[in-house]
């Protein structure tokens, strides 16, 4: 069973809007056994888009689409769609209904005709219902192949993966079982890993796939299988991770779930152990605070945030003495230390994690070298901090920054 | 000029990995006048390679490929280029230098064989030296056809292309000036909007490309146009917004530079202003502070946040009233408003922004409907609140919060 992804909208094609749907996709189909052949994106033209159709019916049984189902004159998938079934539009008395419905709660002006146009698809779709947008998902057949067409807004998208294209898929196909396991894996590069584990990796089966996942501070290496036999391709997998775990003891943090963060774990963590957690940021800016809170749930754990991205705010808001910052710098394992210790007590929190530095990319108030950043921990105990140098780019000196202090707060909630 | 993005990467295919390289990579291709004709996303697959490559090289004058050029076994792209151009891969002694200068420096462990051995490159290949990580970026030709392999690591990608692909291509190509305005749109809906501006539509030349980018709480209308002569694409552009602007002038807020951002164009305001800002966050997260701090030249106008995600640290921290929060719960317009003074006062900034909601899925400690968010803006003046209801899911509220809060401080701003 392969599947092949289409994204078009020329906005794709200039970078002006990331593709988020087909990793969400590929994601969905892989969990019930459709590998991805391919993510083909596309402008919106007609001649592209059905030469496109045309290459993913050789390659692939079910081929799914996503955008140029607005109601503007530039969506124009819907008459390709049409025009490579030799098929016509006609009107949809179900999806007309939806869509007045959806106005009248929502937009509450005049309906135009442009919008009840979304009402016609071609006669020989079988229409996925779009509860939350008036582009109609359709599914058609051509002999054992597959199309199916959803809008390109990711959260309309999303529901009609979730809610019709996947139950049909299982309904439709005999599919076989995908499973991968990912390992994290801190302080090794990805050669000296490779390289500590080839005898093992030599002499894997042709039917489990290794791949290495860079990261920044870590490594991902996934492990993968399918057959039809559930619990051979779980025993296969096992036996190998088996084999493999004594060489990487050491370096080994835990699995990765099925798109699983380190912060999605560690709050896990904190919610099982009833611990608590809150962080003062300086140069994350508060990257930090959202990568917690991003995840339901987090109000359990997460007590809060205080971004004291100015001098100033370091001591009015957050509290630390001015002398620290005048003997030390603002830019100071020192400071860090006093932006944990003033955390925890503000929050009443178990843990409190504190960073500051320079992201570039210019030198700031404190003269630090760009990419410098210290981070602290403390804890009911007491703090820790430790100094380190990202280098350039600023989003990069961000991200390990991030990467570190969940690290950091990993190992210290793991000794619980 | 037309190229074509391939990335490759099992981990793409199954939606691990979000492939970010492509829209980069559109972006700074549409500078120089190329466009992007299509976006290909394939497994680490020697054979799928092989007809990725054959399949570009019929569409394409250029194609660049990112992914695939690790040490480890399942990187096989360098040997993929190499079959196809008929090659053998041969040690590039500038490239082996270059790796040993940069284990001397950054890993400081013995030097590995697998790390060496990338040392080696097809023999027809020009190497784009990779200053920042161990895999070399490569430059093949074929008669009028370019390719060009590249790292799949996105910041040493990105290096490679504005440093080395950039510059080359500008040399060897005469391309068009490709020319996109983004109209940035308030309050219209698609169709609404696309209703309005029909008899303009319809009357756009051939060469005019109109584009239709709805997004949460905006749209963006996209005009673009290309050719040689660079004056005359910028003034036909330009001919066709003094049309279209009387038609929309009360919805138009700006136009949207390169990928320029709500919060940048904020950011730029204050900075020209030389006002502050500073945020509170409930429901958020720490993401309307995280959206200002990721641009650089934040710490200029941005003063900080904080993220009270619990009820106490509401009146622990940020010193909201435990009495208005009993009378009025801790999701109503009174306590985002009484966050908004306590921050604008603590922080001693020119304006401050806050919200408090639930952002679900179920409810919270208020009992406040799930997609309920208040979003408080303070001045010197005052505070005024607004009441909103998002519905689901957790993200969409998030982002839709974020977006309504930015729109509030915007037009509050543009007043000065």
């Amino acid at each position: 069973m392969q599947a092949e992804i289409i994204t078009i909208g020329d906005e794709l094609l200039i970078g002006q809007v990331l593709d988020t749907n087909s990793a969400f996709i590929g994601r969905e189909l892989n969990k019930i056994g459709v590998s991805v052949y391919q993510i083909t994106s596309i402008q919106d033209d007609k001649s592209h888009i059905l030469k496109a159709f045309s290459e993913a019916e050789k390659n692939a049984d079910v081929i799914i689409i996503t955008g140029g189902l607005g109601p503007t004159k530039d969506d124009i998938t819907k008459k390709a769609i049409a025009e490579y079934f030799n098929d016509t539009l006609v009107r949809n008395l179900a999806v007309q209904e939806n869509i007045e419905a959806l106005w009248k709660l929502y937009v509450r002006q005049t309906l135009l005709q442009v919008n009840l146009d979304q009402a016609y698809v071609p006669s020989k779709a079988k229409v996925l219902m779009n509860t939350l947008g008036t582009a109609p998902g359709m599914w058609l057949e051509k002999g054992d192949k597959t199309f199916i067409s959803l809008p390109g807004v990711p959260f309309e998208m999303r529901n009609l993966i979730v809610k019709e294209v996947v139950p049909k898929l299982k309904g439709k196909y005999e599919t076989p079982f995908i499973l991968h396991k990912t390992l994290l894996i801190y302080g090794l590069g990805e050669s000296t890993l490779a390289n500590r584990i080839e005898a093992w990796e030599d002499q894997l089966p042709s039917h489990i796939k290794l791949a290495y996942l860079p990261g920044i501070g870590k490594m991902r290496l996934r492990v993968s299988s399918k057959g039809f036999d559930e619990q051979k391709v779980i025993d296969d997998v096992q036996r190998q991770i088996d084999n493999v775990m004594p060489l990487i003891e050491k370096e080994f943090v835990g699995f990765e779930d099925e798109g699983q963060t380190m912060e999605a774990f560690i709050g896990k963590k904190l919610s099982g152990l009833n611990l608590s957690l809150a962080v003062a940021e300086s140069c994350t800016g508060g990257k930090l605070a959202e990568r917690f809170t991003s995840n339901s749930g987090a109000s359990g754990y997460f007590k809060g945030c205080i971004v004291s991205y100015s001098t100033e705010s370091k001591i009015n808001v957050l509290g630390v003495s001015k002398d620290i910052i005048d003997k030390y710098s603002v830019v100071s394992g020192q400071v860090a230390e006093a932006m944990a210790m003033q955390t925890i007590k503000k929050f009443n929190s178990d843990y409190a994690i504190a960073t500051t530095g320079n992201a570039g990319p210019t030198k700031g108030e404190a003269n630090a070298e760009v990419g410098t950043v210290f981070i602290a921990l403390a804890t009911k105990q007491g703090v820790i901090s430790e100094e380190f140098m990202f280098g350039q780019p600023r989003e990069r000196v961000v991200n390990k920054a991030i990467s570190k202090a969940l690290e950091m707060l990993q190992k210290e909630i793991l000794k619980n």
